[in-house]
């Protein structure tokens, strides 16, 4: 077992310096943790260079950040090691909201101050790293978006700010606005979409680094069974192949496949096994080979490069 | 019946003052009104806000802007009470335009000033508040159109120019040349794709007001079968449930969805009842919550949001 | 016959002069011309005014280049006369390159430096006018890839730089970090799609000259069976009838089409016929009307305009 350390990037020019891999919390409570395994769990990633922790209000249907802030209040030097992410902007239907009757997004000022606030008291930190709208909402007004940012920053309750799930069109709107570190978007070697409708053009462009969700294409990539479709099979095969020929876990490949795309991004890992989470910052260090890095391309395709 | 008045608003930075609600007339021909009806039914508009008139040089088969401008002759006084919309640049097969043998497009310089003069005489008014080029032609020239505007604005027959049913790339590559002041478009319960194509995005963005054709669908909102489209039957149902419980016409529901849009659109009204006309300025002071506007969402995109 | 000559035009603020029909080099090696036979033909494309001639890297399984420089060897005086442009960033499994072992895209900085200087080594000229990005590679570093066009433009290997094939997104990515004078892209009656996808648009925005290839449809629209398509029936039966009307060749009135686009594109010619590179010139002269215009326009879409 080598010793890799997840490097540490900027997100933007003025932005936070996050590490390549960031801990993806919205399983959280289904790793049936106590609060003790938790924070053993986030002292180990920080042993690996993984000290962004990634959550959102929702998550865990709006459990995982208080599961998260119980850890840092057994553990408070924790802190200071962790650089945090969070999430609004969708309402749920939950027991834990019973004034919800739809699920319905909501980028209001008021609702984007008081969930920031919520995320703070249930994490129980005092400032969020960064604070991302989790999903374009077609009511969302870039002024009030704004305001709700800068008076969020001014009050010292988030530094930075970004989005998530944005297209080009979306995110240059907010942006004309008030200035965003990044977009958290899907890419994986099943969801290629980013890499050509302009999401990962615009990130490169505007050098600022996406935070890339569901690399492993929530795991189908590692244990779905390849018969589930024709694509599944040939990216799993050529991903094997590849991992024999390199000795490397596949998921160490197929995280390295994503981490090798020029916009630089940080990848989530969303699991709560600390083997998983060495074999992404293991990725960070390992470069494919064109010839490798368009086989997979080309699995996933299912064609050649034109 | 209470007495809404339409409130006004600046279309962009420099562009003109419209009334929210304003006052489509390509059904002119078809109301069967005699010239004193027309007279009536814009004093009638006049009263409740509604300022701003929407013409084109072919609606009613060249006829419209004709019977718009027997209006005026009879009653001067209401040119200077009213703003007044034309568009140009499609060509009809008609017998209206004899020389016409295939519909098509022209933005030349020489069509799009002659066919604004044109629309001046057959309204009998001195000046368009706003002319539009009413398709994206793909022989558009940005220079050429850029000087037919020019050249319209300097003689003093023209005040503001923008476009109708334009892509976001088409706006910013005119518009690159000559200012803009709006995009008319549709949207609407059964059309939303503006919400997502980046439409909507680059109004806000830059900061201009859309104008929506076609906000109630052309009529089927209100009117169509339920048993139409499943869709149609969906949206129905949610629009007659918040009706009922906002004790609110359908319309004015149908149309304060959209007047809702943070572009803050104007909309247009293509009825000559004027029952329709109080309705839709009654939608101009309803706001809905967020969960009833996702309510009337999710019914037209027959899913829960992400 | 007459004696037509195709015209010059600036491809950008500061780029290269072509002409506007575009000699295409990639079926070379199938013409089966001696080297005099090569010169021969060159020479005659030149009283025809057309001096600009389209190479890539990969033509002809990598030989068609070098099949030029043959001409150019025993004719030295042919390189003052024409522009040249090339291509790279493919790399092809090929007997030519035995360490290809996948169809592969390659915008590195060494592959790209590497590529410009064999095809000057195989066309034996000192400097290439122009050389493009054939395909965007998704893993186009843009910063890697200006790197490599200053280091090719210092060393007075290549004048200009441009793109072929990008979406208007990638032309942004790459044109935000170095100057880019064209876009080579597909435009015919049988694949109007970058009309309306923004690619033109951004020409235009830009005062870029598009260079347009496959304006033929690969010579589909000459000699395909019409029960081809329904698409190819309708296109070339309108095609036959406004060439009837106006006494011109088939292929004259079809790049006439595509030369009328306000962009002002440059257009390829494939063919080793010179009665075709002559039927391509005469079209720069011929005006459709815009009737005739929009009549093919009908055609190929399958319905008239909005």
């Amino acid at each position: 077992m080598n010793t890799t350390i997840a490097p540490r990037i900027n997100m933007a020019a003025d932005g936070p310096a996050f590490s390549r891999i960031v801990l993806g919390l919205w399983r959280l409570a289904s790793w049936q943790m106590t609060p003790q395994e938790r924070v053993s769990f986030l002292e180990q990633a920080l042993e690996l260079g993984v000290t962004t922790l990634d959550q959102a209000d929702i998550y865990g249907d709006y459990q995982s950040e208080t599961l998260l802030g119980e850890a840092l209040h057994i553990a408070p030097g924790l802190r200071q090691r962790f650089q945090f992410v969070s999430k609004c902007g969708i309402r749920l239907v939950s027991p834990q909201r019973p004034a919800h009757s739809i699920q319905h997004y909501d980028t209001s000022r008021e609702h984007i101050i008081a969930s920031a606030e919520q995320s703070l008291r249930a994490m129980q930190i005092e400032t969020l790293d960064l604070l991302l709208i989790h999903r374009p909402d077609p009511l969302m007004d870039a002024d009030e978006i704004a305001a709700a940012f800068t008076q969020l920053r001014e009050s010292g309750k988030v530094r930075h700010f970004g989005v998530s799930n944005f297209t080009p069109s979306q995110f240059a709107l907010l942006a004309s606005r008030v200035p965003l570190v990044t977009n958290q978007i899907e890419l994986s070697l099943l969801q290629m979409q980013a890499l050509t409708d302009g999401t990962l053009d615009l990130c490169q462009r505007e050098r600022i680094v996406p935070m890339i969700w569901s690399a492993l294409a929530g795991g189908r990539l590692l244990t779905q069974e390849p018969t589930a479709s024709p694509q599944l099979q040939r990216v799993q095969q050529v991903l094997q192949q590849i991992a024999a020929e390199l000795s490397l876990p596949v998921s160490t490949v197929a995280l390295a496949w994503v981490l090798q795309h020029p916009s630089r991004p940080v990848v989530l890992t969303g699991s709560g096994r600390l083997a998983a989470v060495r074999e992404a910052v293991q990725a960070c260090t390992q470069v494919l080979s064109r010839e490798n890095w368009f086989r997979l391309w080309t699995a996933s395709a299912g064609r050649s490069v034109d």
